[in-house]
């Protein structure tokens, strides 16, 4: 594997081996020194054409856990636009020398295009891509789930069996996406829930049922629910009456996931809307795993970046 | 001691503690290789939601220098606000593994509500919160005053006996509110000048006499003038007629600078509006330290974040 | 040498020492790792007063690459601003121990008013001031047409004999002052096109003849076409009609590239407007030498840090 574009192409065997080597990742962050050398020496490009501090910060704080150099380079209201100016970033990236290049870009498919234009060696990690993938946030979500199933005992294993509602705005999400295809991948059963505005015209081809209602995929018991982040700007686009009215359709609330099974897992990518698509109550109860996901992020971002870097990468690929 | 959120917590004992660390510190900066790898692996993060280049910069000099990883993470301009938001944003920054967090908040308080909440484990140090405290600021300038009068003698010692005189913008300055407790702890006689409308309604309570008279307060003779900086909204906020007026009633120009004692310091936490509080020639005179603020400055901020997470903090607490 | 501020100071031993250094690093940079532990324990500050993306992180990436710890220092939006301003930030960076400070400006001299000043001791290193030097991209330049000619029997040489025509913005612009010195010094015939609004009113004393005329420059056979940007604001300034007529008349196209000699080289210090200054054609073509410049950047200002810091500067000093 010589990239990271997307969890549809991932095969359950190179998923299910990313998610060990985050295990080892994790086991780490347990030391008193938590840093490794294995990345001494290679420069990891921060390429963000979209502000996001969270996530990256936490490919930063990934790579500096394993020795990298990470250079920052914000193409935010710099003159880097799209096309071929694309072109031009990712080429002078390459002659800088960037081993790794975490992208994160308004374009659906920017990441792939670097990736296969040949302009640049190095290994491609897409953080995020308009509305198509954000696959570390898919496998930082699969390996949150397999952890709290299994504990100690997760290497190896997939998700087999497992049912996982996502909640929200499916129409403009790429973690929706990212998960879809990872999840089933792992063998996993994966409903799709939001109003009929922010669902897809078709889902042909995609593994996963669909329905408008959220009390129904809450009462039949899945293992998890993920919520999605739902933006301002959505709501208006969707025609939607107002805040409230999601938040009373859509959004889990206390009662909601009070009729959840003691064990279901209540997730969020995060930064959340605390009382439109979760509550408190819900962000904060046992079932969440929202601060998982965030320490598990690092170790998911550890692992791809040593797998892309470390020559192990190379031998996969 | 685990945070460092005001001085007005400090006892004698613990502020005398981290200016003879800060001692060693500055011993390490005259080497060939200035960098210690005491704080390898640890992650201090600058969480900054105000601006302050100069602050920032210091800290991440003193974090580098201690071999630490560091990540800048600008809240402005991100939708990271206050409440709710700066819960999620703590327990992300715990989740990812921060070790430190230094943070400059608007709002006063914010550092030790962070500190309390039990939303991170890490060692909280407030770089500068609201018109509350700015710690580091006071540590430097007793640092500075006490290297001043006892050069390589310094280690051990407090500051009984010396007379400072504070003015300025007493009423908004974090910067004079750290000093008073500070000094006051350290055995100093602290005078507070400036305008009526720049004084708090009342000091009560506060181990500082008061006075809008500068020229009083210079011919007293003082150890230090410790000169603050006027931000120019607050000339207008204050019914000033102008700079000018400011200039000629509580700014230290070079008459007044001529009137002091040829031991005693000038002091000032930069950056300086030359010609509105501080005259030129005061602020490149012999007595000025403000240069030697700076780079206590880096002494004192490897110092607080060495007994943070050094496990010596741990000891302490 | 303890600054590197302007190639016009330069000697011709001094050039080819940088040039030969960056020989050595650019060996470095084809090794599994990459990093040199030269200026460990050292702090480079890129004190940037105007935005560059691009010049910022190859100066980075070279600073990491010998293992200095980096700090970025953007002036911009700060309260910094010239004058006085200048002289506080140069005290502050030196007082917090700077090492080498490398400086882009908007005002022309301003990195030889901080060497001349006495504000600091670091090493100061111009990376672009106003319309006067940039002098690494010069140095990357002629390192570039160096190894183009002689390849891996470059080091000691310098470029006696070779011609080079600089099209463009000639008035504006930095890079072509810095080339114009450094190419002459190294032995090259500097040849300068442009249209007449975009000329200096007099280049006497400058060692080049001067041209409106492209389409003679070209037919001319040089060994060197070197671009440069330019930029839309000037468009306007020089009672320009329109893009494409600059185009039409002072762009690199493919009809004029198909007349160079087939050894000729394009040049073109980036970010390009392709389809105005240079077309498609000619900055991808096997002339172009746009990203052995990128590359060799990186290796040209490691030379220059490692120059001005690990003791080689000043026992040439």
């Amino acid at each position: 594997m010589r990239h990271l574009l997307s969890t549809k192409d991932l095969s359950r065997d190179e998923a299910v081996a990313i998610l060990d080597i985050a295990e080892d990742m994790a086991d780490v962050a347990n030391r008193e020194v938590k840093k490794l050398p294995t990345l001494r020496g290679k420069t990891v490009v921060n390429l963000f054409f979209e502000d996001s501090t969270r996530t990256r910060v936490s490919f930063e704080v990934a790579a500096k856990r394993l020795s990298a150099d990470v250079i920052n380079f914000s193409a935010k209201g710099s003159s880097v636009s799209k096309g071929e100016s694309l072109k031009d970033t990712a080429q002078t990236l390459a002659a800088m020398g960037a081993d790794a290049v975490v992208i994160r870009h308004g374009a659906s498919g920017a990441p792939r295009v670097l990736a296969d234009s040949g302009w640049i060696d190095a290994g491609i990690v897409n953080a995020g891509d308009g509305t198509h993938e954000h696959p570390t946030q898919a496998l930082l979500d699969a390996f949150t789930i397999r952890k709290r199933l299994h504990g100690s005992a997760s290497r190896g294993r997939a998700l087999d069996g497992v049912t996982v509602a996502i909640v929200g705005d499916i129409l403009h999400s790429r973690v929706a996406r990212s998960n879809l295809w990872l999840l089933s991948t792992l063998g996993a059963s994966v409903q799709l829930v939001g109003p009929a505005t922010l669902l897809p015209v078709s889902t042909e081809g995609w593994p996963a049922t669909v329905t408008l209602d959220l009390d129904a995929a809450v009462d039949a018991g899945p293992d998890v629910v993920m919520m999605l982040r739902i933006q301002a700007e959505r709501m208006t686009a969707a025609f939607f009456p107002n805040a409230r009215e999601y938040s009373r359709q859509w959004g889990l609330d206390d009662e909601r996931v009070a009729r959840l099974p003691a064990a279901s897992m209540v997730m969020h990518p995060g930064p959340m809307n605390r009382g439109l698509e979760i509550s408190s109550g819900a962000a904060d109860s046992e079932r969440s795993t929202v601060l998982e996901q965030v320490a598990n992020g690092v170790s998911i971002r550890m692992a791809v970046l040593y797998h892309l870097l470390s020559g192990t990468g190379e031998a996969r690929a």
